[in-house]
């Protein structure tokens, strides 16, 4: 029988197919010592496992799933589909994908397949089926693993077996050719098509590709990926029912092919992969972004975090390692935000291969270093909070965030290359957090009533629905602050016209006559003291009033941020990309409009965030990213130190994580 | 009956095709009260009006004609071929262009054909045929406008049909191998060739190709391009007498392939695309360069600005909006070298596809706009200034420019990267314009004897008959000014032995044995107090005097400006790249020695020209870039203003331009 | 009866066929004035001698045998086999080289084949044949040269055919499947082999293609151009006999695909191309560690340098002249460190082509010119010298070289991008030079007994037996000096486990747990004065002292240098990258150690070298860089100015070159 996922789980990738056999039974026993309870199995193993097109050799998996079962493991069994054997790709080179300029990818590395093949698709699904068959009872099984960070490499490909897909997805779409030329607005560059059989991807072109084709082609990609999670997914739904089905995405800084808000309602459990970037100002607030994204991928429910690095990755250019105490803080930091499980990639360090300098649980050096004692403490935390698996959250202050509108926003033939979709989502999120406010990041089709404030930065495209909903929510008395850039196409990237932002011009109480972008590394001065890059607007006031202007720049003199009295709330509008401290007061402004509370006030560089059970417990999660000691207005009992706090607060040391229950 | 062109044109593309069929009677209202005459119709409308090979829709564009009649708009009628429709890519893909690295470009953008394609000419003029049947009596057509923009995407393809193509060419111009095979120097690297059959374009290679066979090919190159125009043309000609035909040019900063001075007598009229780069240190003084070639290709004659920016583009990294009055003095520097019309891309700003962020005559924000506002006062603005259509121009100066000499100046495995060529030709336009000074850019082959002073800047090919031209000139008293890399080689790129300049090296007195170009970001000092950087030359006097010499570098003490007695004129060489203080000093000298004078005296920003009609009229143009009034010494009725300027000359206000008819 | 080569050569590459036949008369004249005795001919004249298949035209090449012979100029022959003629690569497209992303490299440079198509082998021994046949008993014969630059451009070939040969050198070098699937580790990401036919080159990979994979096809590639040698010269060989074969090599700068340490033992004479790269901070010091590696490639024994500049070349982005008296400096370096010839690439400077801006003994300018008198003077220098002839080196130190660990060192996926593998063997090499020591650069399986200093530098990847020869040397007395980044790895690429450097923790008597990078641009600071950048090492003490410690940064505190006693000899680690007195100040510390001696204590930028006859007579040369004599405690009889030294040693004029025979 399929076992339950462990409350807080503990983890990592687990393949001891690279090792001799002898390893298996030490890896277990160093598991216990560390407390891990839950690891991912078979993900690269679909070669071994079928090493010949039908025949396949179970055994030495069996041997695993045993032996882990014996130990109290509990496993994530991937599918075993995420990379196609050398076989496949050899006997059917039609497989493999395509980049836009004609470039074939090969095999040699992984996950070389088209997301569209049929043959792929055939070939998966018979893999995907013989592990559903062999493993369903498995005592050991307590997740399904579908593939392996569906589209990583593979996302976009622009082969003819995909140009026959987009083009069937785009019938199923528009139904006629006359809507699709209509939305694409075919009628410029001569670009019209009698036919659906006329359409091919946005490959390499003599210039601009049609905006629409390519915002399209943004939105196939993502289906069909999300369609290959779905058909194993159903498969194993219905082979092995009860036990629950995830694939790990990947909600990080670098990847945004993946429409993950549209795919979440499809997983069973949500789990995620995240890599901290060296080279980002902030890894870690980029960390605490992405883990508020994923929570609102899961719509609040908890979720796993299927893969992180113990310490340095391999795959930048230069790749740190991790500080003493960074791992937990790191890992920490996605519990305080909604995770039940904190997996690794990997358990043990590999060899040879291509991620062989990537850090795991033990390393090359062994269980004599520092990373693998940081590992056993890191089990112990987990095992000392463990009461707040299951809890949620209860925040009042949203950002909307939106794949449409990121794709739609990022396109070419902008006004600015240097308007980056997340820009604003984390700079507003960076500026929540340092104000000791929790915040979900949601789509902006969630329902916005119990929210205070609302954020909604660079929403480029957006539906009537949204801009109504956003508008409703203000009327209702929320505080909504929209930034430059947004609500300036509708669905199909066409403008909204009579002025900008067209969705939320009158809204705003603002109407922009035209966009004055600044040239790389110019910046203009607002008369509250803020510096301010990439954008400026000509901008008229229609009903609502100047809050801060510009001093000098192409719109000296013109408002800058605006606001307008809407029904019960209000509505902000900020034009120009406002600077950290710029940000801060903005928030410092609209916090207290709309009545938001911090869960605690927090020096510098300390997160604090709540989570809050069914039953109205509460926990407040304080993560110390500074060397010395704080003290937080929290009362209640400190988990982790296993502490009473009273009336002064408690104290969280340097470099440490505290969790506090609520009294 | 055709119309002519208006006296002086006002417009721009209209694309009513984009916009639902109401649209089009606001826009004649708006047309008119703009005092827009001429407008662009049907450049990009292939797909629309061939929606299937051969079937042909023309009831729209037969409305949208005549509403234009109706409303007193002349046409510039586009052929239609700019782009060829979906169908045709996809029933012959043979046609797309493709790169030298085997990358086809694809339908999705625009102009993705094979200039080569005799596919594409079948159908392309097909449909031209079509059109002139269809509209060569039509009253409000004006102009033929022949494709677009020809070679902006597509001008290099590497193609099989190219590959072919260019054999023929070869053939055409060698007549037999052996030519070939010595002017290529095929006797290195094994290139000798037995036969045409074995010839190829300079595809990718191992390492550079055979310079020469690159020069071959950017010639073949654009003369293919002006085939495909040649060829509409003489269509047009037959079907459609007495009705001028043009094809927009692109003379601007970022266009290299075509050869417009070798193009300009094909054409009836010339007509010339130009934006402005948000990125050059001084986008108006490449505007102003750019605009006196256009004359160069015109042989003096007046010509059209076919497209320019009301504000913003959309196609660079950062597009900027142009400031108040920008548009106005803009389209002013064309007039005031030569331009009879100014239209714009385009009337109505579209709503979707990949120029929706364009700016237009009709913004997104409708007609209570700045921009709006600005259209209307540029309307008014011509029409008082309209007596100065027809004349031309009667310079003193010149600056030679060609393109044989582009390609091969910028070909690869050269001493430095850094000599481009347009950076000297505008370095001296620039001089000579602060020093409000009119000067003509022009072919090597144009009849010098007029000119008292000579630019030749960077002319690194050049043939026997410039050299000897060049040196007339300064015999029969021109002061003639070269700078280094300048007839380096004949027109097969084969270096002239000796001694460096080989073309010029009597002329001017200097045997140069060896190149010593810069590093990056190191520069020279020389004994006038001018920087220099990227070139220096171990040049030794043969019969010259130095007039100014290095300080430092490692020519330190040779001479890096020298001058020689030349008949009744003079030749001066310039042997490094002199900052622009330097150049300016150069100019003052070389003005005074050829006695040439300035149209008036300006200060800095302030561009003065003068156009002079047949019967003798003449007209200063002053276009004051600065934020203080100004005063020029010129005497006269201005137009603008409508108001007298006496002998205290004529006040500019601060960022206004000024049309003096002179006494 | 071919002729020995000259004891010391001076010539270069010789083609006349560039030239009408009147030069050739002129060009032996002026060879003789020069003292040119060597001249390399026919190198790219394949679609010459060979205008169709099978037909050979070689009268011309006759001719210029015997005008050269009859003016006492020897011949190093190209067998002419450099670059398919285009009739091979249009009738067989299929030995066109192709990178890893598919393109194709197309004919129109030079060098467009693969070097495992068999179709080119076929048509090149064919040449060859005919070439030795025709040849082999001329009287101006001295040596052959094969082919040009094997691999300069074509060095890594992906295409079919390319797959199809690595499949077979893969099945011999492991025989049988399963040991390839150890070896690559393909366990991971579902890489796993069924039989040879599945493996494919490592093309363009949807991610980082299998290490191990990369480092077998650079080991292939590698083999493979020397199979195309070994194929030329065995035919020479058989044909005729008794005249040496050469190839010429790049050891330099900026080539890396090429293990010509294990080339050096196929060759009957080293001869060696030798550019200068302008950008380099130091272009000079890269020269003499390119000289000192070639001796090692030709292990010990004189070789030639083939090919270098005169002044200038044509293929970087900005190309230096040289310095008056640089070019005399350079060649000088080449024979301090055992060359016994001089050629230059070219003769004549073309006057077309893609190499008509390389500088050549006779300039574009004639031989009224700087370089010509130059290159009569350089003549003069070697006639001085030419006694040093044959005379080899004896250095006490040594630099460790590998290619396998340098093509290891730089594959992707790694901790830090910018260990770069030949920075530390230069910045050791040029910290010895600074010091007055010879340094000999060898191979690690070269007999290290009689070194007292060894440096292995980033050597991350070496044989159980190259770990066991360096602590074998140090056990008999040598001190030994192993950097970061060292002994990491296998043969295969699999990690050594249990604390890094795996192969030499026990020598080194340390223990690193975990690499700590840093990111471009951060340094830290050491506690003797050092500032290092690019890498630190979490690494902890187990046997060995620290000698000096980190400051500050990811390893505060931790040791950055350390030292064990072994033996008699002693092992240092240096675990981050010092900058150039660090380095300097290290390599005092073990010179004086090691008991290693200068040749001579020398200023900065003066180089100092010994050479030493099997008959024990030895020539000390010293280079002066310098604008400033120096003096040199050197006794002897000076060469070049035929001048005795005394006690007080050997002036040395600013920017002159030395030749000391000892007493």
């Amino acid at each position: 029988m399929p076992a339950p996922l462990p409350a807080l789980a503990l983890g990592g990738d687990y393949n001891p197919e690279q090792w001799p056999p002898e390893v298996l039974a030490e890896d277990v026993l160093l598991m216990q010592e560390a407390g891990v309870n839950l690891v991912t199995v078979g993900v690269f193993s679909w070669a071994l496992l079928e090493p010949e097109p039908g025949h396949f050799e179970f055994g030495w998996l069996d041997d695993v799933m045993d032996r882990l079962h014996a130990g109290g493991i509990r496993v994530d069994l991937a599918t075993a589909t995420a990379s196609p054997p050398p076989w496949l790709t050899r006997s059917h080179p039609e497989i493999l994908p395509v980049l836009a300029d004609g470039t074939t990818l090969w095999q040699g590395g992984r996950q070389a397949y088209c997301p569209s093949s049929p043959v792929f698709a055939e070939h998966s699904l018979r893999l995907c089926r013989a592990m559903a068959e062999r493993y369903a009872d498995h005592d050991a099984l307590a997740l399904w693993h579908v593939s392996n960070e569906l589209g990583c490499h593979n996302a976009l490909c622009y082969c003819d077996v995909s140009a026959e897909a987009f083009r069937r997805w785009l019938t199923d779409k528009y139904g006629n050719i006359d809507t699709l030329n209509h939305a694409w607005g075919t009628a410029f560059w001569s670009q019209h098509y009698a036919s659906f059989d006329e359409i091919l991807p946005p490959r390499t072109a003599p210039t601009f590709p049609n905006p629409t084709q390519q915002l399209d082609f943004h939105r196939f990609s993502s289906d069909q990926l999300l369609a290959n999670f779905v058909a194993e997914r159903d498969l194993l739904h219905e082979l092995s029912p009860g036990v629950p089905v995830t694939t790990n995405l990947m909600v990080m800084e670098h990847t945004r092919n993946m429409d993950y808000l549209a795919w979440g309602p499809e997983l069973d459990v949500v789990s995620n992969d995240h890599y901290m970037l060296a080279e980002l100002p902030s890894a870690r607030a980029e960390l605490a972004f992405s883990a508020d994204l994923v929570r609102g991928v899961s719509r609040g429910r908890p979720w796993i975090v299927m893969e992180q690095s113990s310490s340095a990755v391999n795959w930048q250019p230069r790749n740190l390692a991790k500080r003493p105490g960074e791992m937990l803080r790191a890992s920490m930091q996605h519990v305080a935000r909604g995770a039940d499980g904190i997996l690794y990639f990997q358990w043990r360090a590999s060899r040879a291969g291509a991620e062989k300098y990537h850090s795991a649980l033990v390393p090359h050096a062994g269980t004599d270093s520092r990373l693998w004692r940081e590992v056993v403490e890191m089990g112990a935390t987990l095992r000392a909070v463990a009461e707040v698996a299951g809890s949620t959250s209860d925040n009042q202050a949203a950002i909307l965030v939106d794949w449409d509108a990121r794709w739609g926003c990022e396109l070419d033939s902008h006004p600015s290359v240097d308007v980056r979709y997340l820009d604003r989502p984390r700079a507003f999120h960076a500026a929540l957090t340092a104000r000791g406010v929790g915040v979900d990041v949601v789509h902006p089709s969630t329902d916005l009533s119990s929210y205070s404030l609302i954020v909604v930065p660079t929403l480029y495209l957006c539906t009537d629905a949204v801009a109504e909903s956003v508008a409703a929510a203000a009327e209702g008395g929320a505080t909504v602050v929209v930034t430059y850039f947004s609500g300036i196409v509708d669905e199909n990237d066409h403008v909204r016209l009579g002025g900008y932002p067209g969705a939320f011009r009158e809204l705003l109480g603002i109407r922009t006559e035209e966009f004055r972008p600044l040239l790389a590394g110019d910046s203009v001065h607002l008369d509250d003291g803020t510096t301010a890059d990439v954008w400026t607007e000509h901008l008229g006031l229609a009903g609502a009033e100047a809050v801060v202007s510009y001093l000098d720049g192409p719109s000296a003199g013109l408002p800058a941020v605006t606001r307008r009295a809407v029904g019960s709330g209000a509505a902000w509008y900020v034009a120009t990309r406002t600077d950290a401290v710029g940000t801060e007061r903005l928030v410092d402004a609209v916090l207290v409009e709309a009545g938001v509370r911090p869960v605690a006030e927090v020096p510098p560089d300390v997160e604090v965030t709540r989570r809050r059970a069914a039953d109205g417990r509460s926990w407040v999660f304080v993560i110390n990213h500074t060397e010395q000691p704080i003290r937080v207005a929290v009362a209640g009992h400190e988990l982790v130190t296993d502490t009473e706090c009273g009336a002064g607060g408690c104290q969280v040391e340097a470099g440490a994580v505290a969790v506090i229950r609520e009294v």
